[in-house]
């Protein structure tokens, strides 16, 4: 899908030209305000699809002829995957960001790839996934001129803030998911809690690997002297490079505490494992004995063939037998709290 | 609640200034040491409260219309969340900086955002929780005129300071805590210290979290020339960048020993079990031969229906048996000892 | 194997020239786009072999006497392996560059070295493995002129893209099967995937001692002046150098992931020796109090030559031995519960 | 105690003046050479003690009105306690350094703050603990001219030396209880070589905090203009500054060892609990059956109210089952060996 | 022992000059190509033997006198040991090397220090342990005259070269060590496994500390201007810097994967307990319930004063009994491989 729109003094902010139109448009908006936007969706995943390499075509057409990108910068954008970056290519910049999309109960948290392009009036887009922030901006854009007639930059500066505006949210739920995880691991550790918090730790991982480079785009538009990043703006690239800032500094935090969660699961499995085995050994240790004596005076030795001689009363022998008897266990309970045990 | 405390060579410390009355007390006080404090506290936590959005007007207006500072500023001091920062807009000075509140217990281990605007002749100051380290400031401002005399700057100083000050007792407490928490698992780990352990750890990392920029906000304000700091009062901020230097260096520390904790933990634990589990050991290997022999000679063979003649003479039988039964435990210590389970 | 091919305005891209030949084709070759690259293979890995000795000395004749290299670089070339550098011998550039090799079950993950050297109008390669990235290149450029009229450059960069684009595949296959170990240690803990596990950590710490060197030789490339370079070619190995930036930083995330493996294996085995635990003694538990009593009615107390009188009538004891035995269990099962244990 | 200790060409080394002599000394030690030494020593610890305020006085009295140093610095010095560090106040330099105190045993491995302010005719020291290598220094300075006649500078520098001439002892004592604790460990880890193990891991990292910072300053001192520091003394801070790297590189190495010890013990007790519960596993696995074999056989179906007649002759049924019982445990044996247990 | 070699164009090389005659040769050989190497080794280990002294004294006059380095280069050199380090004395260079010296069963794997200063004419050597790389180069030098003839600084580079050619064997069979203390504890994990891996361990981590300020040295003498290297000989030294970056590579690596060995070590340890544990309890789950009811049979209510009327037949009791005997096995192994511990 190719959508264009535009705006300039004259005709105010417009969605109605086609690709035909898009060399006049961009000859014809020149004057300071004045912006092209260009988005080209890749909808079809499916690349064996007829329709694909149709649409494919079509975007490289714009991407090539209209604008006269550099071929490699069209192959980065087409093409290949890429973690955040900035190019500058002289007359325009290319710029790779990404946009998460997460849902609550972390299932999915993905980052999709956005290629940008702008230039002194233009603002080219590329993405082959849905971009709900860039949704968001587009139709901003189309209801209130406000947030085109400050140029290109400033709509790049938008697109920005609201592609780091879900950032927030998503490492709240993992912040949110975290928690839940310890607990259920402190009231009783589970192995699935274990697949949860791995999958809690990859999903940070993959953030750590977006986040960071994109603070370091978003830090060169707010530092570094481009022609087609107005100085007045760059301060507004400042202040999505601090949302970044934030948000790195925070998944690192979350980073530490997944990573303490295993731990935590170990010493608490551990712990676990240890009160399992102190029951055992006072049941065994309380009982073996008890059972060892009445082993004894169950043998035929006192009634049977193999009968001997008793030289005691066997009323005396049952009264000290069964004193044993009780005394063990008191002495078992003695010696298991002296060390400790319970 | 805004109120507002000013410092002229004419009138001294005073604090009876309305809202309304700023603009003028600004155009006045532009003599060397004059200074205008706003203390703007944003009390209402609860955003959904209707007094919440009038009070929160009154505050924009006076940074918007009275001050003017930038709405970027604006928008970060007044809606979002930060780490300490320093924004240099030129005529004024942005700060984010964070006070620390604590309880002994470590059951709240929370920082709290002030943020605050510096000019030639003003401090602003906004924080939407109560924070104890400025309130100590103004108390000591209005009482005494020495504070506020030698102008904002000094002022900006010695509320850094007053933050700082508050940290060493709140990583001193942690420290107890740490140490106490060790000595228990040392005595007998139970999981309650293992929750404690990561609450303390989860502390020193929100701690370093924010140590660690507040520190670099402190030493740009030693170390680089602003227009809003005179350059002889640099060195009082090298002062406090030193104890910023020394918190999070003790901060790191105890996050090294907090993460030990967590090993400690386990290791006391292992060893228990082991403990443990020699016990059940030696108890079952005492014990499951002698009661292997007393089932033997509890068998029908020697007395019953499927009496089988002995060889030998009965009481001999149970004095050998007896021996044997004997030996069993004393062979046992024997190799116990020997592979150095006791 | 030492092979030739050349490209010159006149003759277009040839390979039938002979080592004999090489001086004259050096300097017959030295227009615009003209380009001579000779491939060194050195296939005998026998060093004791007598041909080893004769081809080495063949290649070291090429190297010495008609390129006139520095000793020091022929010796890094024949004589030593090392990890990928870049070295500027100021008419010549000295590269080596390493290509991966690997099959689909890692039974093998490795990586051969390339030495190259490149100068204004020719490049040398010298290897003493197969390369496959290597021959696909060498296939390309005999087959079409348009790979090799852009001059030496292009075709190391081009050398440089097609190793590259070995290393994605390996790191997926690599990512693929560290998946399944993970999803088979949460199904069931064996030492093999263990070995699996530790297999894969090796390759991707393999892998990582290439990638950065590779990386920091594409930036070089890249960024900084060499004559050999042409400046409207240094584009391109930006753009191989920010393949490689991708492939490290995959890398990376495959170390933390092979990492979290192993703690991952000790944690499941960990909760199931917790499992296996709790089930020995639930069943001891059980049982052991039921084989005491069993153990107390069978002594000859009770019948047999140490007969005592019993006060209580015997059906009465046995009811109420029965029904002692049937809540043990219950009891057990209940102080169970109540612990967490099931 | 305040002492003070001066030389120059006509008195010699002498020590006889008074804090009321110390204006005219340093008026009159002016030339190249001389040199006045203050050591203020706070004795009492206990900051309640009313000696304590009349003798802060003095030092205070010294500082700030003998000497005249910026309040800064002397609150550095006297309130605050610091990690290394070197602040150059222009007329004279604060240096804060840490010496270190430990005895054989490691019951105490302490650093004891000294600051000093050197400028180019005095150096000032005041601790509130005893030093003592600036004990030693004193003595020796004392005794022989040779020592302070190349003036404050190199008077610093055998200072500075003295104080890193004891961290080597002391990283060998902690070296060599690490080497014992490691031992004892593989010889049969018990809780207290833990706490040992945690003592010295704390000791390092105390160390390390205090190396780093420390070896900065000598570094500064080494490679930065002062005007207190003859150029030509440089090097001979440039020997102690290496002293301090291979210090911090030791301690460093102590540190992954002590790190390395812990889990140690770890795997040293999970290797002897496997060790016990094999031990406890064969028993069991031996005398279980033979135990059940003897109860079967025990019970009154073989004589006794439930008698039931036997098919087999009772001679061969003791027999074949004397067989079983004795091939119970060979069986176990094999078994046991073939899957490694023993 | 003293010795000294010297080679000048009159005289070729010779190493038949005594100490006395020093002064002169060192007057003498000032020519292109001239150089003088002195080799003091102090081979008296025994600070006590009276001979130590003496000869002590002997080296000492040699450095101080005949050559006059600065006191405390002689002071680095005799009395201090030091990590590899390289100072700049205007007129020579003082450099700290350090050989590696070990045993195929690492047993052995030491670092030898080696101190040299290298002039304009002239190469001092100090040791007082045996180096057989510097052995090497001397015998190789007093061999071959073109060892000598390009002047000091080759003959540095040569014996940095020979250095650095012991440390590839030795970090070999480190790795092979290594890869059979692995694979042995996948066999059969054993506490002298551990060990063996801690004494590894050991010996990378102090590789580490001497490799990586090694390749520092060499990147100096590689990249920066000293007086007593000529330029064209910086590029042999770049030779052997790239040396170092690949052998501290490698031992970065070895680091890793020793430190993965005890990992390993703890994982499979754990699994055998696992493994043990289930047969364990598998025998224990058996046993116990049979057991259990021949005890129950076994009760003298079935035969005995306490006898019980039996309501149903016995043969019938019996054979019920053996059923439910032969079902709980069968049971048990059912529910033992639902939950997947066989």
């Amino acid at each position: 899908m190719i959508r264009i729109l535009y705006r300039n003094s004259k005709a105010g902010v417009r969605t109605d030209a086609t690709v035909e139109q898009l060399p006049a448009l961009l000859a014809e908006c020149q004057g300071k305000g004045d912006v092209v936007w260009v988005d080209l969706y890749q909808e079809l995943a499916d690349e064996a699809a007829p329709e694909h390499a149709a649409q494919q075509a079509d975007i490289e057409h714009v991407l090539r002829d209209v604008f006269g990108f550099h071929p490699l910068a069209i192959d980065d954008a087409l093409v290949e995957t890429h973690v955040p970056k900035l190019d500058d290519w002289e007359t325009y910049l290319y710029l790779v960001l990404h946009a998460v999309v997460f849902d609550q109960d972390l299932d999915e948290v993905d980052t999709r790839e956005v290629d940008l392009f702008i230039g002194p009036n233009f603002l080219v887009s590329y993405h082959f996934e849905d971009i709900p922030a860039l949704e968001r901006e587009w139709r901003a854009v189309t209801r209130d001129e406000r947030h085109s007639k400050r140029g290109p930059d400033f709509l790049l500066y938008e697109l920005c803030d609201s592609i780091a505006g879900d950032y927030l949210p998503c490492i709240d739920a993992i912040d949110e998911a975290l928690d839940k995880v310890q607990d259920e691991i402190f009231e009783r550790p589970a192995p699935d809690m274990l697949a949860r918090a791995f999958k809690i730790k990859r999903a940070v991982s993959h953030l750590r690997r977006i986040l960071s480079p994109q603070r370091e785009v978003l830090n060169k538009l707010a530092r570094d002297d481009y022609d087609m990043i107005d100085d007045r703006e760059r301060v507004y690239f400042r202040d999505v490079y601090d949302h970044y800032v934030r948000l790195a500094d925070l998944n690192e935090s979350l980073r530490d505490l997944a990573a303490g969660s295993l731990d935590m699961y170990l010493s608490v499995t551990a712990n676990r494992t240890n009160e399992v085995m102190k029951a055992l050994t006072i049941v065994t240790t309380l009982f073996m004995p008890l059972t060892f004596i009445t082993g004894f005076f169950g043998m035929n030795f006192f009634g049977g063939t193999t009968e001997v001689p008793l030289p005691v009363n066997p009323m005396l022998l049952f009264v000290v037998m069964s004193v044993v008897m009780c005394s063990i266990p008191m002495a078992m309970v003695l010696y298991i709290r002296r060390r400790g045990w319970w």
